[in-house]
């Protein structure tokens, strides 16, 4: 059985970085550690030269001293490749190691992640320094699970090196055949970007004006995904041949350009997130009217969520971030450690590893404060992981538990790229993201992110997909078949305009889901900037068309206009049309979604407030779910400096404190209470 | 005769690219542009690979078959040499024909307009693909005229690469003849910038600071323009060879770093303009403050006729524009294509052609809207062409009829370039350039910009020359002719304190303009900004000295001060001097215009309404005159969302609607009428 | 003895450019400077070509045309190496001497300074040139000191070139020795950043997010100073050969990533300073609500004296400053040049240079304003010298005195750059360095920049010094030693936290400083962005803790807390201690300061208004000082546009007027007085 994520509790762990230490520290840190709560340790992800000083001379000497000693103590060890940070004397004898940037500048040793995926060199090192790990480390007692590299796709996510271009035109080769096939897939007639050599397709160079060719660069996206998929495939691959029984492969974060599903599925047994909330208290970057603030990363966390169910945090924040050059940000308050712990836990972390142990006193991270400060003398954030570390005890028995939302959030990685290359498709794609979260968030409403082709729908009652400007027959038909069982489902603006190589269609719009929503496009525009907010009215309800407009009609016996423009170049056209398909209903709204509008839609969709007969929630605070067996563990997390006052309708278990409560009563800043 | 701008009638047209669809839309498309007004289409700017698909292998097939079935049509084509796009397989296998940005890195095949004019690789490809393109489709009875290119200096107007060094090299050297007279002329004694041997002269590449030396800068500007120039003459000297009797050579467009009178003379019939008035409203541009908006393109189009008195619109906007990452706009509301369009004619242009038929539905310029949407349906924007089809026939009789304004604005690439290099120039230019406009709009005075040296004066009551930084002896001549015949001249500050080459003159200023404006200049300075606004007390009227003030002093007995600083570092010292010049007068301000001292000039030089015994105006209309026959045709535009009150003070005819009016009538919002 | 700078008289000059400028303007252009009071010109700087106008080829007749007529005049003449800007022939052919930015992008011939100190090649170069020079002009009588190159480190402080690279390799195997010491030093095993050849050593190139190992920029900077500093010593070492007995050398400015204690010891007698407080009114920089503006440059003249104790002034701004591409200012007002020649001696220069004698009319200077303008007329700021030559000679008893202040800021090298790699420790200097001078501004406190390690600081009281990250055992003892002694030095938040690589000590905090100051720092943290301003209440008085708080505890028996935090997340703690120490005190003051809170220490710790007996000043004005044989010359500047009252407490003798004041006064705008 696995050591971590195994369904019997919650448990705790700290990165930590035997070579930045003495050698003489190490007993005394993981006793003190132990002391804690903390059971488990990361070490290696940057640690190359420990195990291959030079080319080709390998020596283990040191990791095993630190290992033998780990299994010594008691503790358990997350090992990793150490891939991100590829020695010096790599660089300077192998520069074709190197990514560079679009006009094709290396970036040089210094920092991290300065390699390119498609270097064939790279991959070799990679794979020799793989085979080494696995055979040596793989069979040793004290590790219970590996993890990948660090943060795929984290410093950068586009590749420009000459081997890019190299595998990028493979890659084309692989998905065209035929060079007109590629043609006819980016429209490459536009402006006579037609290719008549393999030769010539290069990764998206430096052009005029920062404009290339947008279904090149999505399909560059794809491939950057693709390198990176093949890249962790690649180490996966040799690690499963010496892994013992029972110990995991992971990796940690989710960045840009990265299909992480298919990473998940080719490569890992489950993915493990880096969670920094505090970023949302920057010096550099802070934002007063952002109200949110910190709970955003429940948004993250429920991603990491629509990749594995049950997940681990692999770096949890445990004291203020900074590099020396930007990102300067304060301490966490009292209290908010253990906040933003059982933020983690409370969206399906079952392993919350802080990071990191003592915080280090040299290089950029001078000031990505660990638990422990430069002396490592014991501290006030000591004390708390010691007091979450009892905490999490008592939730032993929710480990495994699953979200079990009834309300979802579509998404696919064609649209979100293809919003990356398209500034129309990210104007509405922004704007509703913004304000369905929020909307979610103030009505108590639990949900998922929900990821096609590959995800289930049957479970849901309710899913927004805003902005699904790429539609495929295959999801299109997915969703007929879920509206049709009784599904309820909401679309907004510019819906199914695309193809899957982000060209435009032909068809009256909204294309493939015209049929579904029952809804024909004459005409559309984004909302001049001269005409101020578009509204609609719904049934006596105002509330925001935002950004752009699609003008509407309802079209077949079952549609039916439910709100109008007012204002704006369609005013009185129709702005809403509800289809009956099935045994379900199609929306098709025809803007973007304001925070008022989203909610308009949640309160007549009889989604908003689903634990309303239990419990009663300021919009301050956060409900969040987990079910397990027949039984929903309510977590409430109270963001804010002050305290809030709660309602507990009816007599219910509080699992951190133990006690029954009911009635009003007033939560402590950042306190969390789960309720049974 | 020639088939458009031929004096007898307005003429509609479209930009069509066959390349973008299945043929089996052509003859369908056609008839549907007939069906609407539409009798001229543009076709293959961009289509290098339609004709050469591979290096030296020509081929006309495919336009061979579509002009055919123009010409049974009865559609009118202009045919473009489609050199804006060089092919894949020429980047790829001739990198030397590619720009290359200020630090040397090259613009990649993946746009357009990637090529330096002085690759001569690029030049023979040109030579050998024209010769081609005349030789065979010269004599095509569908073709009525030629484009060549498309939009020079639009994407790129600045070159490095290797081969604009060497041009340059031959550029100088035929200018100055000896490196003394070249160091001379650039002042390169200063920081020791002498050169000593051709081979050391170069494009201003990277330097510290980003501040090259600004009179080799200049120079540089002026090479720019050579190198366009000569491109165009290139192109067109080779298709003169070819074109059947009445057919044009044009190009379209307006942009920097290139003197368009030259190009115009040396290889056009007359120049074509690209109107997109619907800039004013992109999202990421949007100036709420800006009281003008799509009105400034009168500003434009003012220019195009200081080039061509009668021209073309070649692309004239039918929908929405907008890049995939940039540039995003809303839909033109009902009414502002036909104003836009009318805006257009009232300023010159017998020629309109919509960019473009049908959305492109790949590449970089999906929302770059036609007058269909993608799936070609009939739509609103189809049915508001047919009805200005119908308007623009009412007009037919005022085709070739010129402005006469008697205002004007002198200008000269010169200074234009050398406001370019020089913010201390930039400053002022800015200032007045956007005053003056301004207070011919609210005044409702046509007015021409009248560009030195080559333009005739005689016309003109009164000239405006805001800031002639750079004077040469014959254009002082000019003026005082001018002035002497007659003429009111109004000068700003700055004026005459350099010479050709952009250097300061060891004169007492306003240097060559000193005798003119009967004005000296003992010292002189920007408006401090700690000092708030500066204004002048003209005989009791109070107006602003913007931005700098000159120190003045009247000089010689027919000199006179009118008006005075108050506030400034120049308090009490007089700003405006006014000098009895012959049989005429010469003003020198002090100081840049606001909006305020425009308009006061104007009254008290008598130019303000000078057609308000026939209409009375609000601000918000724009009047524009067009003139035949001794008929003055004057368009009122209300470019408003709301209606405006106007008043017709005789009875007039009004064209559009072949009523006469009189006395105060309603204008719908975005009308147009056009009174005689 | 010394022509200037000798203790005898305060001394006017301007910059002269023979090489701009007609022979046959020389006589009368030195005729004219005599005649106003100027007694001293430089030239020379800029003109490689004519000394050496093709390699190799020297050639000495235009300079010495010039320096005989100098000397017939009776100008003195100090001479420069023309350095800053090598010459086209020599970057066209050794490309190698170019420096280049990080991307390795040369920058080009066209601006100056495009050199790199450490190309072998142009350090031959310059080595020949700077013999001929020696050789040739070094006994010429009308010479009397040279100066070296131009502003070093002006134009770029940055060095990427090949040659950088070895010469940094060079640099850190001198002061390393072995690579282990660099990689402990620099703290490699962070991200498996360690060197194993000394080859892979190279400038601090691209890299990921721009975030560099940052112990090795702080290295880097100290090599570019190395650099600059050989370079100028290479320079000065041949001058010495030549020299004529008295004759000086010098160079001027003071620029970064330069210790400029280390050159003017190593190379020079004394610095010059390149005063321009017109800067304060550039229009595209000004800012209204910066209250000190032009009073700002009594700072950087108060970190020459710390350099040379008495100094000159090599160009003193003279008219508007300006770019052709930036830094656009209006003309300095009337008075405004003789207040900030005043300003310049107030603060120990006795050689004040105009720069420059008549306005170039071609270059990238022609709006950098001279006395004169283009045509070199008589003009007002041409009186405005006349007036201040008759003002310094009644100043002339003052020459040599010096500051003796009893206030002092200390500062080092080391602290200055790594703040410059460090947002975290630049934070809290920056606050801490504008209030600190505000404060001392307006009570009026006589202060001194104090650079350890090398400064006395027997004669101060009191000593800031505000955030010393880095500590040093020495500069710590230096410290002991005076506080032990009866001094009363303040420390700020962050002491003590970094060692001389910039790498945090493991310490218990402040570090080193902790005996000194009684003080340990448990937790520390920025203040949160959304907690608004902590205060401090000192016995009653609030002031603002910014930025950053150090969490206190007193320690030891001579320890005693005298403030606690308000608000913040520290609230309630000790926010600053007081500990007893030998005969003196040191303050650990746990925040950066606030204005306020710089005011309070002045007043708690008696130093504020140290002349308030004799003088009541309004914060408007500005009080200098300077002592010489027991008399203290006191300087009032009143830099307001407005007339200011200030009392004069008990008869004075004002010196520019020669007249004894007493009581109430008013102070016309600009104006100075020197009381004594």
């Amino acid at each position: 059985m696995r050591a971590i994520l195994n369904g019997e509790g919650i448990v705790l762990g700290t990165c930590y970085y035997p070579e930045h230490w003495k050698k003489e520290l190490w007993a005394e840190d993981l006793s003190r550690m132990l002391a804690v709560g903390i059971e488990v340790i990361r070490i290696g992800e940057f640690a190359w030269n420990k195990f291959e000083p030079q080319e080709g001379q390998f020596t283990f000497d040191f990791f095993d001293e630190f290992l033998d000693l780990a299994q010594e103590k008691g503790m358990k060890v997350i090992f990793c490749t150490p891939t991100a940070t590829p020695p010096a004397w790599m660089s300077a004898k192998y520069p074709e190691i190197l990514n560079a940037d679009r006009d094709g500048h290396l970036y040089r040793h210094g920092n991290r992640q300065h390699y390119t995926y498609n270097s064939v060199k790279f991959q070799e090192f990679t794979r020799r320094l793989t085979e080494e790990l696995g055979a040596h480390y793989g069979s040793h007692p004290a590790i219970i699970g590996w993890q990948l590299d660090n943060e795929f796709n984290c410093s950068l996510n586009e590749f420009y090196a000459e081997s890019d271009t190299i595998a990028f035109q493979e890659f084309c080769r692989e998905k065209y055949r035929t060079l007109d096939a590629l043609n006819e897939a980016w429209g490459t007639v536009f402006w006579n970007q037609t290719y008549t050599a393999w030769e010539e397709v290069d990764v998206p160079r430096k052009v005029p004006a920062d404009s290339v060719n947008p279904h090149r660069v999505l399909d560059y996206y794809r491939f950057v995904s693709d390198s990176a998929c093949r890249y962790a495939k690649l180490q996966a691959d040799i690690l499963r041949k010496y892994l013992k029984p029972g110990d995991f492969i992971t990796t940690n974060g989710i960045f840009g350009n990265l299909d992480n599903h298919r990473l998940t599925k080719e490569s890992l047994d489950f993915m493990m997130y880096d969670s920094y909330p505090n970023f949302a208290y920057c010096l550099d970057d802070y934002r007063a009217e952002d109200f949110l603030k910190d709970r955003k990363w429940s948004r993250n966390l429920a991603q990491v969520r629509a990749i594995s169910p049950v997940f681990g945090i692999m770096e949890q924040q445990s004291g203020a971030n900074g590099w020396v050059n930007r990102m300067e940000a304060p301490t966490p308050r009292p209290g908010q450690m253990t906040l933003w712990t059982l933020q983690s836990i409370a969206h399906g972390a079952d392993f919350v590893s802080y990071f990191r142990w003592r915080t280090c006193t040299f290089g950029t991270e001078i000031y990505w404060h660990g638990i422990l400060d430069y002396s490592g003398r014991d501290n006030r954030r000591l004390l708390e992981v010691a007091d979450i570390g009892d905490k999490v005890k008592r939730l032993d028995r929710l480990a495994g538990a699953v979200s079990g939302a009834k309300v979802g959030i579509l998404q696919d990685y064609d649209n979100i790229w293809d919003a990356q290359v398209d500034s129309w498709h990210a104007r509405v794609d922004r704007k509703s993201g913004a304000s369905l979260f929020m909307a979610l968030q103030q009505n108590h409403v639990p949900f998922d992110f929900v990821s096609l082709p590959e995800a289930d729908l049957s479970g849901y009652e309710v899913l927004f997909y805003p902005h699904a400007a790429i539609l495929t027959k295959e999801g299109t038909k997915k969703l007929e078949d879920w509206v049709a069982a009784g599904g309820k489902l909401v679309m907004g603006c510019r819906t199914g305009y695309k193809d899957a190589h982000g060209k435009c269609v032909m068809d009256y719009l909204p294309g493939l889901a015209a049929k579904l929503v029952g809804t024909d496009i004459p005409e559309y525009s984004f909302v001049a900037p001269d005409e101020g907010k578009v509204m609609v009215s719904w049934d006596g309800e105002r509330a925001e068309a935002a950004v752009f407009c699609d003008q509407l009609e309802a079209v077949g016996e079952h549609a039916k206009v439910l709100a109008r423009y007012e204002g704006g170049c369609f005013a009185g056209a129709p702005a809403l049309v509800r289809n009956a398909y099935g045994a379900g209903e199609a929306y098709y709204f025809g803007a973007a979604f304001g925070v008022d509008t989203a909610e308009l839609f949640l309160r007549r969709l009889e989604a908003a407030e689903p634990y309303g007969e239990q419990l009663l929630l300021p919009k301050e605070v956060e409900l969040a779910v987990r079910k397990k067996d027949g039984t929903a563990y309510l977590f409430v997390l109270n963001y804010q400096h002050e305290a809030v006052e709660i309602e507990v309708k009816r007599p219910m278990q509080e699992l951190l404190s133990g006690q029954t409560l009911n009635g009003k009563l007033k939560m402590k800043p950042y306190e969390v209470m789960v309720f049974v």
